[in-house]
């Protein structure tokens, strides 16, 4: 499904707080006459967006693909829409079988905002020297330690991840910074776009980062790129 | 300037109705510190965006285009953006000056909804025969009596305007109409892309076109598109 999460706080239920996870299960369980758990790929965080983002069920009804996806987006609000769907294996489940994950983080560089997307780009007013973000850019792809690189509310004991590839496009006014990896921690790829940002502005220098990876410790890296800028763009399994 | 006209009751003042034009002029008005009227380029209906839309103004205060930029920016909401400013000469009206305009119409071609832009796009399910509405779209250039495509509250007496393009262009689910012409009456761009999509569906033939126009009459034409797919795109002085 691709979601727009403006109005979400991500993904993920919570008692107190309206989640895509939440709108999901009410209409497809709608659909399925019967109470449905989801399990999505990825917890996103509040404001967070998604081109491509996976969710497995199990059903016993008897229900073809394409009038299950029509009849979910039918409960559907406007800013939620499932595109696909097909059966998978039973062993299949969207988050623990998925092998990568890709983000993109868009930034509209630009001295005036952009009507259409005031929630969908950061709005970036700096010249940007995207060659020495990209010198910047290449530090983080590889195998590393990415303590450095999330937040302090990071759960998981394994602060090790691989980022396949760190791409940064410039088109007119439109910055696209596209990151793929096997996994990524608490905050990360916002903490890596800030990472990138401090540098253009001359805050970090570029070939201190892996220095700054050494260091194991947040207070070190760049501020957290805020989150309507962040898509979950594709999943891999 | 850019708007999503989603909000507002189009461009123009109204007593009774939130427009671009009051909202405009309110944040032009303070940072001029005195009451400014403005001269827009066109109307819009209700719904409709505009790409780069023109409008005109006086003022004898002796401020740079870009402070005049910023400061109308920060009193403006999230939906409306001042792109750029110069100065024009004495003469220089934003209507009365205006050569040629341009529109856009943008069409979703899918079985999904586009969760990041429900108010932005047209949604339209079907198949689209690219070519055969390019044919359709083909009669239209040129100068000619538009009756047929005009809304029956159109206020001008002379109907005879003059396309100089009108191109269809696909890239992936994404379909835009673009047209250009010296001049448009009420609900024209949209009764034309109605009229395409009309042909599209079997309900016209494109060849009958001709004689639609020269029947003078709104019945004959297609419907009017919906108009949250219409941006006026550009205007040319």
């Amino acid at each position: 499904m691709a979601y727009r999460g403006t109005k979400y706080h991500g993904f993920q239920r919570q008692n107190n707080a309206l989640t895509i996870q939440e709108v999901v299960e009410k209409a497809l369980s709608r659909v399925l006459d019967t109470p449905t758990d989801i399990y999505g790929c990825s917890r996103t965080d509040a404001g967070v967006h998604a081109n491509k983002f996976c969710f497995s069920f199990t059903t016993q009804r008897d229900i073809r693909c394409l009038n299950l996806i029509r009849g979910v987006n039918g409960h559907l609000p406007d800013d939620i829409s499932i595109l696909s769907c097909e059966e998978a294996q039973e062993d299949f489940h969207a988050r623990f079988s998925c092998k990568a994950k890709e983000y993109a983080y868009l930034i509209h560089n630009s001295e005036c905002k952009n009507p259409f997307a005031a929630d969908l780009q950061y709005q970036y007013r700096r010249n940007m020297d995207i060659d020495l973000m990209k010198k910047a850019a290449s530090h983080f792809v590889g195998t590393h330690d990415f303590k450095s690189f999330c937040s302090a509310h990071n759960e998981k004991q394994d602060t090790v991840r691989t980022i396949y590839n760190l791409d940064i496009e410039k088109r007119d006014d439109f910055v696209k910074v596209l990151v793929k990896g096997d996994g990524f921690l608490y905050n990360m790829v916002r903490i890596i776009v800030g990472t990138l940002l401090s540098v253009n502005e001359g805050k970090i220098d570029q070939a201190q980062i892996p220095e700054i990876m050494n260091a194991s410790d947040r207070q070190f890296a760049g501020k957290t790129a805020q989150a309507h800028g962040l898509y979950l763009n594709r999943v891999f399994y």
